[in-house]
């Protein structure tokens, strides 16, 4: 993944890139492709002088590695990472910290980016979330945005919470469906391998990803446990109450189960197409230069699926304040978008471009 | 479906075909299509020197339409259906009334074949289950076999209750598990619709059959209810372990739970890859001619995922014995036949055809 995050940077102009490993032959081999224009084993050379550092590594060990950046890079140095899990991170960096560190996970091609080779369009069109924090620094997630729009994703702001119950929702648990249906499948055969034969479009759909890289995803569900817990533990209630209504005949139940999901999977194909509006729009928001507003108005755009074409930030003196300007696809998503920031009291107004 | 198996049998030569239900718009609609080649809403009528008649109507009602053919039809008509549960149908009928009739089961297309427009080449290559008795008159079997054969699909003999436990497994969880999950995602919006954004390939792959004719479904899953509830208990308990080594932070027991479902993936698929094998051979078997002889060694084939390309009974005289021909594919195939023939105390040999 780090190969095609230089890659994607390099196609965008971003340079020098450092690369930083402790194993030399990744190195060289990142060196090869063009990824880096200049690597190291050590991160305090590394870090030096860097406007923004990206933490590729386990989720368990991406804290600890922040704070050996945070003493080696410059004081205004963003600091983010690519970890599959937010809140883990956020929540063990002390306040201090997170006004340097914006979390981050791209989500693309198989969910886990770089698997396979590195290719500088991995990132395209890809939602690459952001967990920025009260804490933040403004300028620092205007950085964290345009470093991420640069590789050609579309940089999504929400809570760490958010993200770790939603990655929970669309991807872990999915996981574990698929992987408990074909393992019973397999060792369903009463006399025999029956199981096979009859395996139609349901089962093959459901049980697609089912066993991929075991130990990668044995880390990342424990990575995320505590939202994974109870994101299962709310579909086990969910299956409780289905497995009731047909144990007890209950028709109308059953019928009304699958309305539900029809209703369900409608609202999001509806909601997924409107996102397909084109045409650009401004928001101009003037706002206090001061750690947390550009975060809280980004990340509730994000959880309004409101999506920040550009995002970039005027600011006014210290103390004083700026301007922050967001592009945005469309008239609706735009007023909505207005309509929050004037809420949070700040003066905003919203043009097509 | 029924308009779809007129047109496949009508292809193969069977003539003539006789369209029987109570509505008349539905009639003149087959006979438009060239369906059917006569038509009537008289079940007396329309089974009357029949040699074979296939009941398609909701599970529920086939026992009852099932008796009624019995008495109209001749005494060597061959009864079956084509019903998505099959226990609940066998179970309903006398011993007397399984002399004649075997259960059928078509997969085909989107699991529910007929979902669409009547077309003949519907039921090509399918799967089409059939679950003979030990009461099963071996003729009628054999024309079972023949009359599945000539829509195109391939005859599979297996018990009633493996048929059912396999459409659960299947078929009718998965639609549960995508069912339940597409509306806990469109219910989780914390602050917003953020399942969506995110919804990457597996979550696609987990809820595309979700919510499809809930009607529909929800006699589906009522009429395999025994089935499904012992099979969606089983698939809760698998929940709740790996659920348990989450909470408990258990590395080990979870990567073995992804570790197991790689493996039974890959047992599954290299099955598959097996049935594969083309080159064809026969294997004959010397039968008493009663009722569950063949029931028997077809079921148990197909209990074993051998295939049975063609099967021709030679009867031999009342009481005496008879030929059984089978077209298997591949050596290895037809010797795993000839070997489970042989366990039931009969001579048999298999040679390449």
């Amino acid at each position: 993944m780090g190969g095609s995050l230089g890659l994607a940077l390099r196609r965008a102009g971003v340079t020098p890139i450092r690369g930083v490993d402790p194993d030399r032959q990744a190195l060289e081999d990142a060196a090869r492709l063009g990824a880096v224009d200049a690597t190291t084993t050590s991160i305090a050379e590394g870090v030096a002088g860097a406007a923004s550092v990206v933490i590729a590594a386990p989720v368990p060990r991406i804290p600890d590695l922040a704070r050996e950046v945070f003493v080696h890079a410059p004081a205004d140095c963003l600091v983010t990472d690519i970890g599959s899990a937010k809140r883990a991170v956020v929540d063990a960096l002390s306040a201090e910290d997170r006004v340097r560190f914006v979390g981050g996970h791209p989500i693309c091609g198989g969910e886990q980016c770089g698997v396979g080779f590195a290719r500088a369009d991995l990132f395209n069109g890809a939602t690459w979330f952001l967990t920025p924090t009260a804490e933040t620094r403004p300028d620092l997630y205007e950085r964290a945005h345009s470093l991420v729009a640069a590789t050609g994703a579309v940089p999504t702001a929400i809570s760490a919470g958010v993200h770790d119950r939603l990655m929970a929702l669309v991807s872990h648990v999915p996981h574990v469906l698929a992987s408990a249906l074909i393992d019973q499948a397999a060792n369903t055969a009463p006399e025999g391998r029956e199981a096979l034969r009859s395996a139609g479009p349901s089962f093959d759909d459901l049980t697609r990803v089912a066993g991929s890289n075991p130990p990668l995803w044995a880390d990342i569900l424990l990575a995320n446990r505590a939202a994974l817990v109870e994101t299962l533990d709310e579909y086990r209630e969910r299956l409780d109450v289905i497995a009731a209504a047909v144990v007890a005949g209950d028709r109308a139940a059953v019928e009304s189960f699958f309305a539900h999901a029809a209703d369900a999977r409608d609202r999001l194909r509806a909601v997924q197409r409107a996102q397909d509006a084109v045409d650009p729009w401004e928001v101009t928001a003037v706002i206090p230069d001061q750690p947390g507003t550009v975060s809280d108005i980004a990340t509730a755009l994000g959880h309004a699926h409101i999506n920040i074409r550009d995002l970039v930030l005027h600011p006014g003196p210290p103390g004083g304040v700026g301007e922050l300007v967001l592009r945005i696809g469309g008239a609706e998503d735009a007023r909505a978008a207005a309509a929050m920031i004037r809420e949070r009291g700040y003066t905003v107004w919203a043009a097509p471009a």
